[in-house]
C-alpha cells in the first residue's frame, strides 16, 4: 500500500500534534505507531504492569482504517491514530471494567464511557486498559515506577501514569478523587490534568466518591493535555470561548503547607525550576490559603468515606470479604458516619470553594510542588495525597508537569492551579513554564532502572 | 415642604414602577407611602399577625431622606421609596433575628444580609420584619390568611405573604426550602417568585437546610416581582444577559402528578385561567416528568432532615425543649440518619437535576397549580409542600400568580417553572399569562372576611 511505502519504523514518540500531522501527511502509519506501543508492551509489561487487558487486533484494524482514511485525506480529529491507554474503572465497549475487583472480571461493558466515544470521534486508538487500585482507593497495584521498580508509581491511576512514562502509549485517562492523576502522573515524570469539577463527563466511570470524581488525561508534554482536555471536555463546557492568554503568565507561589510540607529533597528538586520561572512568578506577594484549609483533609476524608459507602454499600454487604484492607476501611467509615458530619463536610467544602472564588483571580495561577515527596521506594503504599486533594476538594483545574529530580534521580513535579473554568490558562501557563525548564531527560528502561 | 405639597394621600398601592414613576415625578411622598402601610397594618394586624416587628420612626426617617433626594432629581434605583418587608430569619442591621425562636429573642444583627444591603441601595425602605414559622419549618404561627382568617396563610413566609396580601407593605422578602415562598404567595393570592438555586445570596439568612434555601421576593404583580430579582440577584448572575422574550410564551402543562393530583376544585378554579391561556399552551404535547420524580419527596426530605439537623444540632442538644414540634421531629430525623442515606438522596437530586436539564429546554416555561389545595381551612398546619418542593429541589425558577378562586373564594394559583438561570424567561411567561387573565379581584379586608 502506498501509505507503508512512505512511512518508516518509529523509534520514539513524538508530541501528539507532530504524530497527526505526521499521520496526516503519510510519513508515519498509525499502524506502525500501535505496533511500536505494542512492542514496548511486551518488552516491558512483564515488569512494569501497567495494563490489565490490550486488544491488539482492534487496535491494529482501527490503525488501518485510519491510515486509510489519512490517505483520502480524510482526518478525524486531532488524535487521528494516536494511541490512548484508558483507567480500568471506565467503560470501553466489550471489555470488562474490573476496576481492581475480583467481583467484577465478568463486567463486559455494553458501551463506551461518552469520554470514550469523545476520544475515538477525534481519531484515537483505544489500546486497552490501564492498572486502577481497587475501586481507585489506596491499595496497591502491582504496577511498578518505570524509573525505578522499587518505587510505587502512584495511584490510582497507576497504570495510565505509568504506561505513559514507558511510551507504552502516547497518552492514557486516570481519574483523581484525592490525588490520582496528578500523583501518579508526578512519581512517573509525566505529566497529568486534573480538570474543573465536572469538565469532563463522568458517566460510565465505576464512582468512587461522587462529587469528587475527576477524570482527566495523562501525557508527556502539556500540549498533549491541552489537545485530550479540547476533545474530552462537555459540550457544556465547549461553549466556553477560551480566555486570552498572556505570553507569560501571572504565577503565585502557595508557600503555606505546600512549601512547608514538602520534603527536603523535593524543595531542592524544585528550586532550578521555580528560578526558571522566576519572571512569572510574584514573589513579593505569596497566595494565602483560606483559614479553612486547616480542617480540609479531614473533611475530604468524609466526604469520600460516605460516598464510596453509599456506592459500594450492597456489594459491601454481601460480600466484605472481597474488598481490599485500605477501601474496606474508606467504605467502613462511610457506613458509620451520621448524615449531619457528611452535611458538616459538604458546608466546609462549599465555603472553601467560596473562599478559593474570591481569593482567586481568573487571570492566576497558583505554583506549588506537586507531591510532598517523590515517589517513595516501595510497593506497599501509592503515596500521599495531601497535596494533590485540596484541588480535587475545591474542584479547581490543575496541571502538573515533571521539573526536577531528586537526588536517587527520581522525578519531581510542579502541580499549576486556576479558578474553577479555567483549564486553559492553567495549561497555556504549565506549557509557558514547560516551555522555560526545557528538560532533556533520558525516558526510563524499566529493566535497567531496576535497582530493587 | 414642596414635594409634600405636591403629594395626595394614597388609598391603594399601585404596581412598584408606576410608584417609583410617581415619586420620581413628585406626585407621591415616600412618607406618604410608609405611612398607608403603617396605617394598614396598625389597622389590620391585631388579628392579621403578619409583623414581628417594625421599625416606623427608621421607615419614616428614610422616606424623608428619599423624597428630599427625588425632589433634587436624584432617584436610588428601582425601588426608590417603596416599603418592603423582611422575613424575621433575614439579617437587618439593628433589629433582632429571631427566626420564630424564643431562644434567638436577643440576637440582634450588626449587619444587613447582602440581600437587604442590595434592597436599600435600590432606593428600598425596610418597614420590619414578618413573620416565619420557626426556622422555616412546619410548626404553624400565629399569621391569619387575610382572604379568611380561619384559614392558614401558609408557611414558612406567612408573614409576607399575608403582608402582601393586606397591602400592608408593596413586596415582602420569603424564603423557600420546600414550598415557603410559592404556597403562602398561593394561599394569600398574591405573586411569588423561587428563583434559581444560589441567583440570590443567602448569607445573613438563618439556614434550614442549606442546599435547598432560596430566597425570593413575593408581591402584588409580576412586574414587581421581575423588578425585585433584578435588585436581588447576584452579580455573578447578573452578568448572564437575559433572554430573547418572544410576546407568546412556550408552555407545556405538567400533567404527571400535578393535574393528577389537585384537589377538584382546585382543577375547576383553574380551568377557566388554563384556557385563558389556551394560545401558548402546546397542549399535543404535556411534559413528562423523569421517572426519578417518584422518590422525589422521600429524597427532599432526607437532605433537608440532614442539613436542618447539622445546623440546629449544637443548639438542640443543648436546649431540645426549646424547639416547636415538627422542627423538632425534623432535626431529630436527620441526627438519626445515616451519611449513605443523605448521599443516596444528593445523587438522587443530582439525577433529577440532570433528567430535567436534558428535558427541558432554555425556551419552554411548564405550568401547573401552585397547591394541591386552596389555604386550609384551620390554624394548625401551614398546608401541603407536595407540590412546590419539587422545584426547591431541582434548583430551578419558579413564578406563581393567582389565576382564579374555589368555590368558597380562597385564591389559587399556576406555577411557571422555567430551565436553570432562566428566571427572567420565566417571569416573562408569568407575566404574560397575567396579562391575559386580567383578574379584577377586590383586595382581601381581613377583618370583614373572618368566618371563623
Amino acid at each position: 500500500m502506498k501509505g507503508k511505502q512512505l512511512t518508516g519504523m518509529i523509534d520514539r514518540l513524538e508530541p501528539i500534534n507532530q504524530t497527526v500531522r505526521n499521520i496526516a501527511s503519510g510519513t508515519i502509519a498509525p499502524r506502525h505507531l500501535v505496533q511500536f506501543c505494542l512492542d514496548r508492551i511486551s518488552r516491558h509489561d512483564v515488569v512494569l504492569r501497567a495494563w490489565v487487558r490490550l486488544d491488539e487486533h482492534s487496535a491494529l484494524a482501527e490503525a488501518d482504517r485510519l491510515e486509510q482514511m489519512a490517505l483520502r485525506g480524510k482526518i478525524l480529529g486531532p488524535l487521528h491514530g494516536i494511541p490512548i491507554g484508558v483507567k480500568d474503572i471506565i467503560d470501553v465497549a466489550g471489555m470488562p471494567t474490573v476496576a481492581g475487583s475480583p467481583r467484577r472480571a465478568h463486567h463486559i461493558a455494553a458501551r463506551d464511557a461518552p469520554l470514550v466515544s469523545q476520544l475515538r470521534r477525534a481519531g484515537a486508538i483505544i489500546l486497552g486498559k490501564t492498572v486502577t487500585t481497587q475501586f481507585a482507593g489506596f491499595d496497591p497495584p502491582p504496577t511498578r515506577n518505570p524509573w525505578n521498580l522499587g518505587h510505587t508509581p502512584g495511584g490510582s491511576s497507576s497504570g495510565s501514569a505509568a504506561a505513559v512514562a514507558a511510551q507504552m502509549c502516547q497518552a492514557a485517562i486516570g481519574t483523581q478523587t484525592g490525588g490520582s492523576i496528578v500523583r501518579p502522573a508526578s512519581y512517573c515524570g509525566v505529566a497529568g490534568l486534573k480538570p474543573t469539577y465536572q469538565a469532563i463527563d463522568t458517566s460510565g466511570v465505576v464512582p468512587l466518591s461522587r462529587t469528587l470524581d475527576h477524570p482527566g488525561p495523562i501525557a508527556r508534554h502539556v500540549s498533549d493535555l491541552a489537545i485530550l482536555f479540547q476533545v474530552l471536555k462537555q459540550r457544556s463546557q465547549r461553549q466556553r470561548s477560551a480566555p486570552a492568554i498572556d505570553a507569560t503568565p501571572l504565577l503565585r507561589i502557595v508557600e503555606d503547607f505546600f512549601m512547608d510540607e514538602a520534603a527536603a529533597n523535593v524543595i531542592s528538586a524544585l528550586e532550578p525550576a521555580l528560578a526558571r520561572l522566576h519572571a512569572a512568578i510574584r514573589t513579593d506577594n505569596p497566595f494565602r490559603l483560606p483559614r479553612s484549609f486547616q480542617t480540609l483533609h479531614r473533611m475530604h476524608r468524609r466526604i469520600m468515606a460516605a460516598e464510596a459507602a453509599q456506592v459500594h454499600r450492597d456489594e459491601f454487604e454481601s460480600a466484605a470479604g472481597q474488598f481490599a484492607p485500605r477501601i474496606t476501611e474508606l467504605i467502613k467509615e462511610g457506613l458509620e458516619m451520621p448524615a449531619v458530619e457528611f452535611a458538616a463536610a459538604l458546608e466546609h467544602r462549599a465555603l472553601f470553594r467560596q473562599a478559593m472564588g474570591q481569593q482567586l483571580d481568573a487571570a492566576t495561577v497558583l505554583v506549588m510542588p506537586a507531591t510532598n515527596t517523590a515517589a517513595p521506594p516501595e510497593l506497599t503504599t501509592t503515596g500521599d495525597a495531601r497535596f494533590q486533594s485540596p484541588w480535587s476538594y475545591a474542584g479547581l483545574p490543575v496541571v502538573s508537569i515533571p521539573a526536577g529530580k531528586d537526588p536517587q534521580g527520581m522525578p519531581c513535579s510542579l502541580q499549576f492551579v486556576g479558578a474553577a473554568g479555567q483549564d486553559e490558562r492553567v495549561l497555556a501557563a504549565a506549557a509557558w513554564s514547560e516551555n522555560q525548564l526545557a528538560l532533556d531527560w533520558q525516558r526510563p528502561e524499566p529493566k535497567a532502572k531496576c535497582t530493587n
